[in-house]
């Protein structure tokens, strides 16, 4: 694919205190990232500077004031500068006010160009609820914050890991009110969704697992009705829309089956049924026996940084790195940018099949 | 260690329609199994007849007529017959009264001699609980039966699988159930058996990772106040009896954590979070793609064999496959020994540590 060919993605640079500003220069450092597509990095050129110091990489962009001029630019790489988060008033790996509205500056602007069309897509490095609640802004993460700014209602979550794809019914609410929560329009919603977006990623008909909720999916109602009276419904009406849905499976079984190929995603109803799942898979220990406390501080960011998100249901291309600002290893050099990588990615991917 | 040093362990057979017999017979022939120690097969000798055919293994057992004598025999694999089930009147991969009442036998059986300490602990192969039912058998399964023949009420699984060791405060119960029943006593309690197995395990000061109920363990209380009010509390009075026991932490990165070689085991919540982390991981695939149907029946069957279940609390040893009866492969040679020859020998390690 020629440079010009190669979708150009809007990139926010995430909280200014965090891992994001480090992972995004990494990440554009890399191959990989170069390959798929052109990065229109929206952020702040100070803190960048900054981060670029500790990751040891090359990081000069070409300086950009919109969208229009960094497609029309021949360079790998521009920066949109807001001007908005200076170094002196944010230490690294501090919550504060300053950064959390700086973030939110970013995603928004970033939206704004993704639904414009000016961009192809929207990828994200993390942020930090507790700073976006002390910047007042009225959203608890970047997945509602972009339902809102693209004014759409039901959303949901994606993990993608190599070969393995899960999407999610319920993600940030409690087990107990995720059983609540859990009706057949939002199932068959989810299966939809999840369809829709395999197919962006170029696999048609595609077979998609619908997990249970209760151990052994209910065990024919001994341990629990959802699946009789929510799931199994839900996957009967997507059948009928000609979706190739198969379930309610038992939840502890279902990963596996997908992992060895049999299934293109699951649907999970919580949280956790899918995040395990690509988690403790995503992760393969470096070595064993008792590590030094340096050693496992590198590998619990390493763990951190092992999947890709993708939000389902927008009208825009976004995905996201899987792990957070991660305040502890911030400004040290050890953040991994392998998920950032992944995530501009699959996010190329899906915009030059569009 | 000489023939005679080798723990004698009771191995029921599980449902004669099952796959029980064939990986009994199966696992029986490997060398792994053999060095670890010597069995006591309770069954039926007509059943392990008909299963040996399908195996093509040879199972040539010396019969015995009590467990004393299998004790004094020099003979490494000996068979109590119990003569209970009819191969004329079970036909294989199907439910009935009869398989189930004979199932039942061979646990009572096996857990007397236990008890008695005439054998050094039991290694059960599946049963079917339908078929339980149907013998009017008041108990839903294994565990619950062990239980009451040990005569007491606190008992708790662990999964096992290679390094990995997750045991579960709440099991087979719908989610909602789970969310009801998890008291800081029985969290506490726990623990405590976890701490104590791992040390019959030759693991002394064990690392206990307490895993959360919510996403992000509740995220301090924004997801659920679980962690808070019960759980936390929990991981404090099991450090303050001296149990290195670190918790409550997020569901979705404690099983990579432990993998990865932070902690010897994890207490989960709930029966799929410990189980989705050991499955998923415990099955590795063998081809990427769409599989044929056969590849497809027998990587099933490989993924059903890929744990071993211990259960904790009880005044015996006792592990057990960590599959079920398979039905649809019994009878057709298709059903993988290996988690047979790993429950075997992990209860020949505990009962040699003993």
């Amino acid at each position: 694919m020629s440079a010009a060919e190669r979708p150009l993605l809007a990139i926010t640079m995430g909280d200014p205190s965090g891992v994001g500003p480090e992972v995004v220069i990494a990440a554009l450092a890399s191959r990989r990232a170069r390959a798929a597509g052109r990065a229109l990095v929206i952020g702040d050129a100070r803190i960048l500077a900054r981060a670029a110091a500790f990751t040891g990489k090359a990081f000069a962009p070409r300086v950009v004031s919109n969208a229009k001029e960094a497609s029309a630019s021949r360079s790998p790489i521009c920066l949109l500068d807001l001007h908005n988060a200076d170094p002196e008033q944010i230490p690294i790996g501090q919550v504060s006010a300053a950064a959390g509205r700086a973030a939110a500056d970013y995603i928004e602007k970033a939206a704004a160009l993704a639904l414009a069309g000016e961009v192809s897509g929207l990828v994200t490095a993390p942020i930090n609820k507790d700073a976006l609640r002390k910047a007042g802004v009225p959203h608890a993460g970047h997945t509602e914050m972009l339902a809102a700014l693209c004014g759409v209602k039901r959303v949901a979550m994606m993990l993608v890991h190599g070969p393995m794809r899960v999407s999610h019914v319920t993600t940030h609410v409690s087990l107990r009110e995720a059983c609540e929560i859990i009706t057949q329009e939002r199932v068959l919603s989810v299966i939809r969704l999840t369809d829709e977006a395999l197919r962006r990623m170029g696999i048609a008909h595609a077979r998609v697992a619908v997990a249970g909720l209760n151990p052994h999916a209910g065990e024919g109602g001994l341990f629990g009705d959802e699946e009789i009276e929510v799931i199994a419904p839900a996957v009967e009406a997507a059948r009928s829309e000609g979706v190739n849905a198969v379930g309610p499976l038992p939840p502890d079984t279902v990963f596996a089956r997908h992992r060895a190929g049999e299934f293109d995603a699951v649907v999970a109803m919580v949280h956790d049924h899918g995040h395990i799942a690509v988690k403790t898979v995503g992760f393969v220990p470096a070595s064993v026996g008792r590590p030094s406390a340096g050693a496992q501080r590198r590998r619990s960011a390493a763990m951190r940084a092992s999947g890709v998100n993708l939000t389902l249901g927008l009208p825009i291309i976004r995905t996201s790195v899987d792990h957070g600002t991660a305040f502890d290893i911030a400004g040290k050099g050890l953040a991994d940018p392998t998920s950032m990588v992944e995530a501009i990615a699959l996010a190329a991917e899906m915009a030059t099949r569009r």
